[in-house]
């Protein structure tokens, strides 16, 4: 599984250009994507300024000195590569497994492009199976969990290691939605949109153009909107 | 002004009765509901729980001896009375003057009745005259305040007494919308739904059934819905 994450990593990189302003994705296959161009920056001397989407994204990136700016520091992002936890064959997807759903949305939402990169084990033909995480504001966040109770999603709280509700980056918490088959993304996004409490939500719907798959069996593919 | 503002607040704390659970407003009309309350629980015993939607109403409930719960350890909320910055004929409004507007919709949404409280001078043929308060998160908010440029509603970031930014009390920025006239405001309310980066916005669509008015003139006035 590393060894495809590496793959699709490695392969997205070479989307990156000399003078590009690049969002760097969280999680672990986006990692990969980030070490690579750490390492182009250090060995072949790429110029590139990165705007990340997580403090942990951060880290790596300034550990592998990359030039970071804040997203409000640029003018545009020409290219966004991230990871996806599931996507579909329309190339709507779901994210947010590593919690930073909504600074990946926030960078996606600025980036001229965005690609994707997962391995084959995340293309499903339905949405759902991956539970979808919502951030959600931590005043009454409560009352919204029986509020989606009620409504059949099966909510649970993301914790953190101690057991704790999880904290993220912007200060809010997450409930994780097991919906096992989400029938009208559309449909689910509206409602979630409008739900007092809701900071954003992990269904990405027309949002990637790009996504690169690796496959045991067939190498690298790219699939496009 | 303030005798107004009195008049309605003490009006508006005779709904309430004996075992409510109470959510208490923020600004300066609803910190003379919150007065009255505090003068019939000291005064007549009354029996209540609050919840409050800010921290400067918590301290002022707390100081004067209104017994208090967090939003998550009551059932439901039976009343909650706030002011309004602006109200239509509707009884559509503007909230967020006091930057409070996250969590007094939050406590408004899971709250069984709901009342506004204002002086005459906030009721409006049409929304918009005050500007509108939006909640953002604070990363990416330079290009969401671009965005809100580009779309002609006139952004200014709301600061606080040293001049900074203002820091809500869930983490946040406010971005008021100078839109002059809301010719449709469930319409705006559906782009700002969509709106990544946007945590909440201070219209108020279909949500208070009754707004109590006072006047110079005619004294009280009870609007219902």
């Amino acid at each position: 599984m590393n060894n495809l994450k590496k793959m699709v990593g490695i392969e997205a990189a070479k989307f990156v250009k000399d003078g590009m302003v690049v969002g760097l994705g969280t999680g672990s296959t986006a990692a990969f994507f980030v070490a690579e161009l750490g390492r182009r920056v250090a060995e072949e001397n790429l110029k590139i300024v990165g705007v990340t989407t997580s403090s942990v994204t951060n880290t790596q990136a300034r550990e592998l000195g990359i030039p970071l700016k804040d997203i409000d520091e640029v003018d545009a992002i020409d290219l966004t590569v991230d990871g996806a936890d599931e996507v579909d064959l329309d190339l709507n997807g779901i994210k947010g497994g590593g919690a930073a759903l909504l600074m990946e949305k926030i960078v996606a939402t600025y980036s001229q492009d965005y690609i994707w990169i997962a391995d084959e084990s995340k293309l499903v033909e339905h949405l759902g199976a991956f539970p979808l995480p919502v951030e959600v504001v931590s005043f009454g966040c409560g009352q919204l969990f029986r509020l989606f109770d009620k409504l059949g999603f099966r909510p649970t709280f993301r914790l953190d290691e101690t057991g704790a509700r999880l904290i993220t980056d912007m200060g809010n918490h997450i409930i994780d939605l097991h919906l096992e088959k989400i029938e009208d993304p559309a449909r689910l996004i509206k409602l979630l949109d409008e739900t007092v409490g809701v900071v954003e939500h992990g269904l990405f719907k027309d949002m990637a153009k790009t996504v690169i798959i690796g496959s045991e069996t067939n190498g690298v593919k790219i699939i496009t909107k």
